[in-house]
């Protein structure tokens, strides 16, 4: 659970869960989220081309109709599966219909888990009834387990803000550990909030909050094949619909959702895979926003970095070299200046001269710090979110099938 | 030493090592090669914008006059380190013309190690005259073994080809186990030849060699501050110059060169950190050059497929998520098809109908194996030697400083 323990409920936004037994024996691996007629919902998915059955699934049926379900499993993704995938991908969406007396493609569908096996969909069809039975507005934290794989920690935020004297509640859970590097939107993602507002707005509301939050993390930079991130609001707060996005109520609920985001994404980077720290590389002064992402993406990737990060080694020369062979043209390194924390380590083109060894351990022994690297070039900013490169992220990934 | 195990010395081409304590205590971390008179001598060079002052001073020093000395030393990069560096290589330099009997700017100096530290100029140069007294054209070993840092062996290689009934000879050793993704050339490598050519017609000779070999290799993706790569012919096999970029004999140098740097860059990767696996990633069928690397890296750098490599597990799933990730315009996944050895795992967007987990895994068993993905787009393929991600590469990259 993350550090905002109390968790509001959603009024009308009931969560099931059940053991379909689909990977993980024991557990929890299904969740049937209920919305309630009349709720607004829009999403983003993953950028990857080979984007999964539930994602292609998922996407079409939310452009059909106002969905009024989804339908989650953890421990097989459905993605690499052709047809076949799409045919079971159709077939769950179906089987709960029946149960949710709607139509199918009132449903979206997610999974995430093994990319390549077939989904069990028996199985999965059969946990259904016990998932609906146990349908219920208190059924968050249930359902942030349900959907974990290599997660440690179920991942749960809550917010509210005040719109006519009334309170509103954004309430949001993520899974995701490995395989993170979200384009668009993290491995799996749910907000939802008892706001009244357009479609319209409701989707601009979304693509702004996940810019600096789930699409500015990275563990290891391998874009998901099933990253979707889902908005839905109620409206049964019974304040009135925000329909202009020049309006303070609107921006209100942009900078709550954006919290929302934001405190999930960073709770997915510190439960990443093997991770020991959690780094936020700023890049500061850049031409734009291209050069700006390659410098900070180049170094929350390189191996040397986060093997440094993980033995806690100020191994400064290894982040200068990750800034020098980053894609920037015509690089003045004459003018950079990059720092750990508050201690400057790289001015005029070597090691700052007032850097001590010991300035930089203090730093490196932080288990949240931040890399800054000043371009001196321009006026864009960015900011990514990694962590370290361990033993463990290596044993996870080497044993995630056996 | 590599599988070529006799090696040819060149003519004329001297090497002497010694103990400077630099970094290593009781082993040579310094490399003296003497080239003769006349001798053509042409390099190429790191992109990284952070390059060390002994790249910049061996590139300057290069244009100026034929250098008559290769200064090398391991333990210490002498990058990151501002002017002060840039005066510490002069110096070296002026150490080792004093001795030579030539000028500072006939030596090409070369660092390979700790990026940041200061270079220990005294404890240096005053190891110098025990490389100069032991130089000999039987050296290439001992230089070979002194220039290496995490390497675990040392590389060389030596081929022979027949000019007008002549034998010349082409021998080369190298260094490079971290840090590499090179750019133009890889950590450290030095070849030589008796052939006897126009500079102009050497230096487009090594830029035809490094492009399939140092520069089609990744260990970690971490481009160096420090790779170099070094040509020198010194003409005295007694055969006619090469002047012509048409003739057979400059077809037949190319080719061997290539030969030599092709079997250095392997021998490099099979030594990469940690390294238990050799594998070639080879795109076909992109419709250009940028988008057939931009899949063949992308798979090469994935820690995800990286871990399963080092696991012998054929999660093929990882591979495919990794090509629809790389940045290919409108990729149609329908055309696709990723190979594992001669084993098909992808095809019509999904696993291969006749793919058997027993076939996937007997490829993955092999220490060397090839990854192969058909675009089905255009005519252009290129090839990539990486290897997989083990504990090891985070314990040498965790523990490298202390």
């Amino acid at each position: 659970m993350n550090a905002n323990t109390t968790l509001a409920p959603i009024t009308g936004i009931r969560l099931g869960t059940a053991a379909a037994g689909i990977k993980y024996p024991d557990r929890n691996d299904l969740v049937v989220i209920e919305l309630p007629v009349g709720t607004a919902c829009t999403a983003v998915f993953t950028r990857n081309a080979f984007c999964a059955a539930p994602v292609q699934l998922a996407r079409q049926n939310l452009e059909l109709r106002p969905p009024r379900y989804l339908l989650i499993n953890s421990g097989n993704a459905n993605a690499g599966t052709g047809k076949q995938g799409m045919e079971d991908a159709v077939a769950c969406c179906e089987g709960l219909a029946e149960l949710g007396d709607c139509t199918a493609n009132q449903i979206l569908p997610f999974s995430t888990g093994v990319i390549g096996e077939r989904l069990p969909t028996a199985r999965l069809i059969d946990a259904l009834p016990q998932a609906m039975n146990n349908l219920t507005e208190y059924g968050w934290n249930a359902a942030a387990q349900a959907i974990m794989t290599t997660d440690t920690v179920p991942k749960l935020v809550s917010r509210q803000f005040t719109l006519e004297g009334h309170p509103i509640t954004v309430t949001g859970m993520a899974k995701g550990s490995g395989m993170i590097r979200p384009d668009m939107a993290t491995m799996l993602a749910y907000v939802a909030t008892d706001a009244a507002i357009t479609k319209t707005l409701l989707q601009e509301c979304l693509q702004q909050a996940v810019e600096p939050s789930f699409n500015a993390i990275t563990v290891d930079g391998d874009t998901s094949t099933n990253d979707a991130c889902v908005l839905m609001a109620t409206g049964m707060s019974g304040v009135s619909p925000i329909t202009d996005g020049k309006s303070a109520a609107y921006q209100k609920l942009v900078a709550t959702v954006t919290e929302v985001c934001m405190e999930l994404a960073r709770a997915i980077v510190r439960d990443g895979e093997g991770a020991t720290k959690l780094v936020e590389v700023l890049v500061e002064g850049a031409k734009n926003k291209a050069e700006a992402k390659s410098v900070a993406y180049t170094i929350a990737h390189s191996p040397l970095v986060k093997t440094a990060l993980f033995a806690s080694d100020p191994n400064w020369g290894r982040i200068l070299a990750a800034v020098g062979r980053a894609e920037v043209e015509n690089l003045d390194i004459e003018l950079i200046q990059i720092w750990l924390g508050d201690v400057c380590i790289v001015r005029n083109g070597g090691r700052a001269e007032d850097y001590t060894e010991e300035a930089g351990q203090a730093v490196m022994d932080q288990s949240e710090l931040t890399i800054r690297v000043a371009l001196d070039r321009g006026e864009v900013e960015t900011r990514v979110l990694t962590c370290d490169l361990s033993y463990d992220y290596v044993r996870i990934n080497a044993e995630y099938r056996t």
